[in-house]
């Protein structure tokens, strides 16, 4: 009998430019589910950098809680993020959204030098430790080349964005729609999603094929 | 050359127990995009009846607006839905979420006497009267039930809903995963969705299958 892979989603929020962008994480679940496999949603108990208005950009005087919000997009089924234990699962993966570079790291102020948070990093290293793969979308795989300075990712094509990986010590792939890079040494599976203009159809063919490349890694 | 067909999607903010359910609006969006099709988010203008904070299910001392969080879904792509003009599209869907029963309506708290927020009840009717498909997911067929007193929809078979719909004067089939009821008369193509305990790939199921047999009744 086949076992059920179990995933682990670590959100950042809810909403592009203050969270976890809302297609890229509702489309890892669905390719998760559709390779019928399981997922747990997790996310940093913490307060969000900000809170930005999605109808005009601009920043809002709130305050709100990032576990809190990420409960929206897995419907209350979620976990801070302290609790995740690599032995639990088989894989973890990464969606984007600015969530990614501005609560869980402050690479969307400091670039090249910006630091992770330390449940992140230790999401990451244990799963990496565990030898298990680790999946990341959008701008989240920026997040890895700063943890495995020497791994190699793709974000797509945008060149302020490749620079700071380089700056990094890490490698860029230029990968397209639905494209992933495989970093074999790392188990990680990165691909660009909305760090290219995407269609939604394109942001499902890159979660599948995270999903598919991390399975074969398992 | 085939004319592409443009899709309105309505949603009622952002989170299933207070907003448009994220999962139900967005694979809408990726069922329209998978078809070829367009779409255009639409949501009112107004504050949300409340904020609940969906790790715990409490309500929170906060106010929302419904257009603004529903940005968040779609990317900031959004209209007030004071401007929707059914002439603009070829038909309009209205994803579920408790959003629909507290924001669009008060089906939430007055059940079969509810009221219908005048814009929405006003895309719903010129939709109709422009002889165009609407399509609703999840509790929001009730609406359709409400506004068109013997119309013939489905929220799959949660009899409390079921004699809410009958009381409105109109007629409930039942519906299982991924199944969708369709009125010819009014045009109208509703499935159940989280109305059962799905998973997220039988609301993908039923999503399709809405813009399916709507693009059938084009």
């Amino acid at each position: 009998m086949k076992t059920v892979k179990k995933f682990a989603l670590v959100l950042s929020g809810c909403g592009v430019y203050d969270g976890a962008e809302i297609h890229e994480a509702t489309l890892s679940m669905l390719a998760i589910d559709k390779a019928k496999c399981t997922y747990q949603c997790f996310a940093p108990d913490m307060e969000q950098y900000h809170v930005i208005n999605h109808l005009n950009g601009e920043a809002m005087n709130e305050k709100r809680n990032v576990l809190v919000e990420s409960a929206r997009i897995a419907r209350g089924n979620i976990k801070p993020l302290s609790q995740y234990k690599a032995h639990d699962f088989d894989g973890i993966i990464f969606p984007g959204g600015f969530g990614a570079a501005k609560n869980l790291s402050n690479l969307a102020f400091k670039g090249a030098d910006c630091s992770i948070i330390e449940e992140v990093e230790q999401a990451i290293m244990s799963t990496y430790l565990a030898g298990k793969p680790i999946g990341a979308l959008c701008i989240a795989p920026a997040i890895m080349a700063k943890v495995f300075q020497g791994a190699s990712v793709t974000i797509g094509n945008d060149l302020s964005t490749i620079e700071t990986i380089e700056k990094m010590g890490s490698i860029h792939e230029q990968k397209s729609y639905g494209e992933v890079a495989i970093d074999k040494q790392y188990k990680l599976v990165t691909t660009p999603c909305y760090m290219l203009k995407s269609s939604i159809s394109q942001i499902e063919a890159g979660a599948t094929r995270v999903v598919q490349s991390m399975l074969e890694l398992m």
